[in-house]
C-alpha cells in the first residue's frame, strides 16, 4: 500500500518523527568522519552523512553544518585553522563513528572518547583516523550560507588522498566497497553494499555495456 | 599497499581518470531521477547522484548541477516552471536510469527513450516515474551559485512524498532498502545494500544500543 504525505501532513508530524522521515528521503548517504584541530592543538572528530562531490578539477568536496548542532567544533576548527581530514566510515568502525555524535565536554577529544586513533601524514596538520582506509586531507576554500534554513556548506579542496592500491581501477574508479566503506539511511542506519555492476558511458544510439574494472594487483 | 596522491599528483592525472577518481571519494551516493516539464509540456528525466538532505523543517533537498552538462534541461525546466520530482532509483530500473544521462535531441523525452513511465499525482505538474517506489514532488526555492567552480546548487521544498507503507517505521525512519533503492559509487557503479543495524541516539555517558524498527504491517 502506498502512503502519501502532503506538505500539511509533513508539517504536522511530531518533530523527531519528521526529522527521521525527511532525513531518509534523499537516498543512501555517504558516511565520513571529519578530523580537525583547534589552534591550541586539541583534536576533534565528528561523523557527517552529508559529504558530497562538488567538482573534480579542482578536486572539491562539500559538506553541510547546522550551526546549532554538536558539529560546531568541526566548523569553528576549520574556520580557525583551514585544514581538515575526511575519513570514510567502514564496517569495522561504524559504532565508534556513530558515538562521535554525542555531546562531549570541550576538553574531551572524540578520538579519546571513542578509541579511534589519530594519525598524522605528510606533514598535514589535521588528524586522520588510522582505522579508516580511504582518507583525504582538505584545505578550506569557501563558506556558503544557505539563507533558507541557516545551514552552512563548507567547500574545501583535496590536498592529498590515501587509499589501498587494490581498490583503484586503472581507469581511476576507486572501489570503495572493496575498502569496506559503508552507506547510511537517515540519522542512524548503517548498511554494507553489494556491487551490481558498472555501466558504460551512456549514448543515445548505443546499448549500455558492463565495465569490467581492472585492478593492478 | 597504500597509495598516496598529493595535489600535484591529482592535477597531473589524465582528465577522465581524475574525474572517475575524485567522483569516487565522497563515499556512497544517492541515486535519483529528477523529472521536469518545460513550459510547452515536454517532459525531461535525468539521473542525479548529488541529491542531499538540506533540512527537515522546512523539508528541503538540494542537488548539484553543472551548467555545461546534459543536466541543463533539468535546470532550465525548474527555473521555468518551479516544480520537479525526485524519484529513487531502485535495482529494477538502474539501467534505464543510467541511460537518461545520454545526450538526446531536445525533441526527445528521456521517458520515451528509456521506456520509463510518466505518472501524475495529486495535481502536481511535474512528472513522477511510475517504476520508482519512493518519490517526492518539490517546489524550487533557491539557486546557489558556487563561485569556486561554476556549479549550481538547486534547493527545493518537498510538497508531497509517496512511499510504501511497509517501509515506514513508527518512529519516522523510512527503510529505503526495503523499497530496493540503491546506492552509487562515482559515475557508473550501482550497488544494493544490506542493513547492519540502526543505533540509538549517542550520549557521552551511555552505551549505544540497536534500534529495532517497528513497521505497522
Amino acid at each position: 500500500m502506498e502512503l502519501s504525505f502532503d506538505s500539511y501532513g509533513i508539517k504536522k508530524m511530531e518533530d523527531r518523527k519528521r526529522r527521521a522521515f525527511i532525513n531518509s528521503l534523499s537516498g543512501f548517504k555517504s558516511l565520513n568522519l571529519i578530523g580537525t584541530k583547534n589552534r591550541d592543538g586539541q583534536t576533534n572528530l565528528a561523523i557527517f552523512n552529508s559529504v558530497f562531490h562538488l567538482g573534480a578539477n579542482p578536486a572539491l568536496m562539500g559538506f553541510i553544518v547546522r550551526p546549532d548542532s554538536v558539529d560546531r567544533h568541526t566548523l569553528s576548527n576549520i574556520l580557525e585553522t583551514s585544514y581538515y581530514t575526511i575519513n570514510h566510515v567502514n564496517k569495522h568502525i561504524y559504532k565508534e563513528a556513530h558515538q562521535t555524535s554525542a555531546r562531549y565536554d570541550t576538553s574531551v577529544s572524540e578520538f579519546d572518547a571513542t578509541h579511534l586513533t589519530t594519525e598524522y601524514k605528510m606533514n598535514f596538520s589535521a588528524p586522520f583516523v588510522k582505522e579508516s582506509v580511504i582518507k583525504m586531507g582538505l584545505q578550506f576554500k569557501q563558506r556558503i550560507d544557505i539563507e533558507l534554513n541557516g545551514t552552512i556548506i563548507i567547500a574545501g579542496e583535496i590536498q592529498h588522498v590515501h587509499c589501498p592500491k587494490q581498490c583503484l581501477a586503472e581507469d581511476g574508479f576507486l572501489n570503495i566497497e572493496r575498502a569496506e566503506s559503508i552507506a547510511g539511511i537517515g540519522l542512524d542506519s548503517y548498511h554494507t553494499t553489494q556491487a551490481i555492476e558498472r555501466l558504460s558511458y551512456a549514448k543515445s544510439d548505443k546499448e549500455l555495456t558492463p565495465i569490467i574494472s581492472n585492478y593492478s594487483e
